[in-house]
């Protein structure tokens, strides 16, 4: 959101520094609240890398800090779809399923989604093509930008995974058994978050999108995708708050590596052969 | 904090699924307000790095995060140091002034400081010895500690920088021409933050320390110190608050390269050889 006032005096502002009343966004929705340009994640994907899938907060938690979000479930039970202030789980099996707030998660990122703006989607033969059109859009580089774009899909690459039972595997392991459909003419919302480069190793660097259909029977991590038509709007959050799991298992964790390589290819591998439809549905 | 309850039911917990009223710490301070377990930090380390030395945010609005923190001023207009809601600014040539709450800093962190627990300050021939001894008392290795130290130290060597004018260079030319200062028999407060060693590039890995004297006559980021005696306090943080700038020149700036050799350099370096007084005092 702009500050002419604060660029006025010539001081760059922070998230924290903005009036108590922002102006209404773009999209017509109600003023936002004092921590609305603020995005929080429990934990850091480098503990979700090395296998650490035990839920670490629960997802009512998560929901009184934002309504819009993804990640994963407890034991790394499916992915995690957070819209319009409610949670939703993609399984394995590709059901989609409500989340109760008792439920937990070792891994997600939510922010309250109050539109700095909006514009119609490009359309695109694939995910790659979209986001380098969305980057056009979106030049705040060192910002986190949660991005919504409901409208028309001609094709989408989902992919779900399937609950875990300890002894835990990595994730770039687990991944390999990873389901994957793909769907066409859908009508749905892709819900993204784009993090800074530097975020590498404490949450996934670039774009990361989910979806959900409208029907909210199809839904999943995207792998690939079509968009045809419909309406993005987008929230700039300088405010980046990392809640750290107060556990000593997680505090004996090893979250150093560079585990860069792998969690790209968990959050962008097709792996061996897509299915043509939702396995098992 | 320990939090018997949650780790009775099993689930390991964030900062912000803290029961409301967490008890007294084991200083015997007043309970924690809300946000007790947060740390807050202005802009990321390599943001300094590469020069970026104009304020981003004022110390008031720091103050209202938090009661104890370090930084830098305006300009790298020298060391900043909050202790007990206090602003100081320890400048290039030694002295020692009070901060206003419209002076601004280009990065700081700060926390409400209210302490898990305190000991004895071991004493130790050298910075090093005594982090690593902090160390065995911190295994919390992926949370942050804020650590004060209230007591003696048989000496310090202490430095500070000088304030820069644009075009700024890199922290790591300017540090050359840093001030540094050797004091004996000192009386006052180091303040320490210790970061997760995955923090690189977004703040201080490690420990990170300043010093104040009790008569507010001697401070300056910490190179080495020899502790005799004093009472360690210290504050887990698990909540983490990163706040980004809101300015075109930060989203503009690559802040991506592994500076931390540097970084290493800037907060460790004796330079070419102490003085054995404050500078111009």
């Amino acid at each position: 959101m702009l500050r002419p006032l604060v660029a006025a005096l010539g001081l760059a502002s922070l998230a924290s520094c903005a009036p108590p009343s922002p102006p209404p966004s773009s999209s017509g929705r109600p003023s936002a609240p004092a921590d609305a340009d603020r995005i929080t994640q429990a934990s850091v994907i480098n503990a979700l890398m090395i296998g650490r899938y035990d839920g670490v907060t629960t997802i009512g938690a998560m929901l009184r800090l934002g309504d819009f979000g993804l990640g994963t479930l407890d034991h790394l039970d499916g992915e995690l779809i957070i819209l319009d202030g409610r949670a939703y789980q993609v399984r394995g099996d590709g059901a989609v399923l409500d989340v109760g707030p008792e439920q937990t998660t070792p891994f997600a990122v939510v922010t309250p989604f109050d539109a700095d703006g909006e514009f119609a989607c490009p359309a695109a033969a694939s995910l790659t093509e979209l986001e380098a059109k969305l980057d056009e859009a979106f030049p705040q580089r060192n910002a986190f930008v949660a991005v919504r774009i409901d409208g028309r899909l001609k094709s989408a690459v989902l992919r779900s995974v399937h609950r875990q039972e300890p002894p835990y595997r990595p994730l770039a392991e687990v991944a390999e058994s990873q389901s994957m459909w793909t769907r066409e003419d859908l009508a749905g919302t892709l819900l993204g978050v784009r993090s800074p480069a530097w975020t590498t190793g404490l949450t996934v660097p670039g774009y990361h999108w989910h979806f959900l259909s409208d029907d909210r029977k199809v839904g999943g991590h995207v792998l690939d995708c079509r968009p045809e038509s419909g309406r993005v709007r987008y929230d700039v959050a300088r405010d980046w708050d990392v809640q750290l799991p107060d556990s000593p298992d997680f505090d004996r964790a090893d979250l150093t590596p560079d585990l860069s390589r792998e969690l790209h290819k968990v959050e962008s591998s097709r792996g061996p052969a897509p299915a043509a439809a939702a396995p098992g549905r």
